[in-house]
């Protein structure tokens, strides 16, 4: 970001939101993210590869912190608990982003397309996953077992953590669905 | 299937894989499907709507018995149980699928697109799932959850059947990831 045009970034996220609410994401041209957000394409282009990575471009930090949670948790954690522990690290990432990780939802469910590449990402990181636990020395096929599981975790909890009222405590809603998902198998 | 195409849809379906092995699925074109089959465009569009139907037309009826055994499980069932026994329940789907299965999923694996067509189809196979289990009483959240662990126990135990040697067991290993979440979930 260069100083005459502070937190660029962010605006430009506010802008692409505000008009893929009101008119669709189909429907929305960059010129015009850029024009809402008082900047120019060029800008635009500096900070995002095209108008779907506004809402996609955090995922990938999403799973670098991931796999980086998982390959350096203690040894002697057990694979779901150290997938779980990775999941939880996301507190920060989220801080602040209640709002505006609902409004991206709504966005996303209002496109088949989107949600297609929704599913991608979250695919992409139960692969990550998986190959981190592979690291520590997990069996291939416990790994992607565990992976999957805790990407089930993830999307549940994400899914309360919107839907509910109360804001930056999506580690809260991944603790409470590990330990339902840990109850479930316990009691069925 | 009339009595002058005798396993018409078969013959569709296994030309269609050869096709798709050989030349990859963007490579292959309808005519050529039926040409390989023996029989006609016009047939091959009495079984399925495309070329993709080919290899998805059959997650359909996957998801409806899925359904199905969840609505109709023992109301004194765990939700997770019911889950298990509804996918185990595909036994009979797969029988003497297996060479079939493993073909499949090599041309899916070939293709990006196809990739996102199969998390397409797991997903709605989790709405399902999900949407089953309410029906049992069984409240929203809990039945997501339930829902995409037993669609990551589905895909990882699918994945073990089709790396595997043996045939027409993959209840067996639906069994084998099931206990083995739970195995995961009581250790972690």
């Amino acid at each position: 970001m260069s100083r005459w045009q502070p937190n660029a970034r962010g605006r430009l996220e506010e802008a692409a939101l505000d008009l893929y609410t009101e008119r669709g994401f189909d429907e929305t041209t960059v010129a015009e993210i850029a024009q809402r957000a008082g900047l120019t394409e060029r800008t635009f282009f500096r900070h995002f590869a095209d108008k779907r990575e506004v809402l996609f471009g955090g995922q990938d930090a999403l799973l670098e912190l991931f796999v980086g949670r998982v390959v350096d948790a203690p040894q002697s954690m057990p694979p779901l608990e150290a997938v779980g522990a990775a999941l939880m690290a996301v507190g920060p990432f989220f801080e602040g982003r209640h709002k505006h990780a609902r409004r991206r939802q709504a966005v996303i469910a209002a496109n088949p397309r989107l949600q297609e590449r929704e599913l991608i990402k979250l695919s992409a990181i139960a692969s990550g996953l998986a190959e981190a636990l592979g690291r520590r020395g997990v069996a291939e096929s416990a790994a992607k077992l565990t992976a999957e599981a805790g990407v089930a975790v993830f999307k549940v909890a994400f899914e309360r953590w919107i839907g509910d009222g109360r804001r930056d405590q999506l580690p809260h809603f991944i603790r409470e669905s590990l330990d339902e998902l840990k109850g479930m198998a316990a009691g069925g």
